[in-house]
């Protein structure tokens, strides 16, 4: 089994996914899975899915499959903070209540538990269920609500700079929603999530489909 | 150089984050950039930036570095359809207006033509700058207007039904945004665009940082 603290990205990646396919069939009443479902559902070979439970230590496939209850347990050991992470949104347009909303209840052990934002309007609200604050109080809000982890859905403009206050008070990790890329110090991790990417990959493969 | 219908995802991924890039340095005025800064600001190697560039048969880096406006222009030629591709979004919630209100104007070679709903208070007017239609509607729509590419912004538990929809009308990309992962033909390419699944790695590595 390897050192679970250095799984490389694509297995965590993956490791979710398939944790998130497991509750979906438990939701449908389905309690057990092949490794060649799971692959099938995500594209990729039964190999591969072997191999990422392996590098977690779990490779009792029984004869019905996998025990989709036990590999949930398994997979949120490995991936949920014990006590939970607290996350703050900062930057309240359409994308952050579009994030907060989607986010909300979905893990309990990630929580968003604040949102910033510098607009007089949204400031001392309530938004998608949060409450919302000015980018000023951001020290003392992360401190008293012990934020480790922060979403930026503001402004790509002001990105950079939102990154340097975020890592100022002390967060550990940043998911960056914005079309900036940003540059942050090694003790901070950082996910740039830029949907035009993904929309230029299908873009893409769609162009060579048709030029066959 | 190596045939361009088969450049590797990651590679087509890395493109468009580099193009992002270059447009973001030539918005400040900068016209060069060296192949070790490209690098630094998506942190990976220099060698890994030269090798991308490599395979789409772009090594020119000057003594001043890469020409910003040239290089935008040489991977436009990969990335874009010469007379640009129709998008329909599916579903118009909070995180569908997001996503259009987003994309829209952000890059002339994928336009937003269309989206969909069910809901009678979204359908028949205009949100997010784009015509709502409803989903009985697709088909005609769709090849009025000559919609090749789709996102899926509708709640999780249609999204199966509407991927199966899609295929129907002729789709040729799908970009799912809805925590479903989705089964299409091979002849459709498909693109998860999971946030939780981001989360959940940030959430991971800075439980790791924790842990040290």
């Amino acid at each position: 089994m390897m050192n679970l603290a250095n799984l490389p990205e694509r297995t965590i990646e993956r490791l979710s996914e398939y944790r998130r396919t497991l509750l979906n069939c438990l939701a449908k009443g389905k309690t057990h899975i092949y490794s060649h479902e799971l692959a099938g559902l995500h594209n990729i070979t039964a190999v591969q899915v072997r191999r990422d439970l392996m590098l977690i230590g779990y490779s009792s496939m029984k004869k019905k499959g996998y025990d989709a209850q036990e590999l949930i347990k398994v997979i949120g050991e490995i991936l949920d903070h014990e006590i939970g992470l607290n996350v703050a949104v900062i930057g309240m347009g359409n994308l952050g209540r579009a994030i907060t909303a989607y986010f909300n209840g979905k893990r309990p052990k990630l929580n968003i538990v604040a949102a910033f934002d510098v607009d007089p309007n949204k400031v001392d609200r309530v938004i998608s269920g949060v409450n919302c604050y000015h980018m000023k109080e951001l020290e003392k809000v992360v401190e008293r609500n012990d934020i480790s982890i922060a979403i930026i859905s503001s402004p790509p403009e002001t990105a950079s700079q939102v990154a340097e206050q975020l890592v100022a008070v002390g967060i550990k990790g940043i998911l960056n929603f914005t079309t900036i890329p940003l540059v942050v110090p090694d003790t901070v991790y950082l996910e740039e999530y830029d949907m035009i990417t993904s929309m230029e990959k299908v873009a893409y493969f769609v162009k060579q489909a048709y030029a066959r």
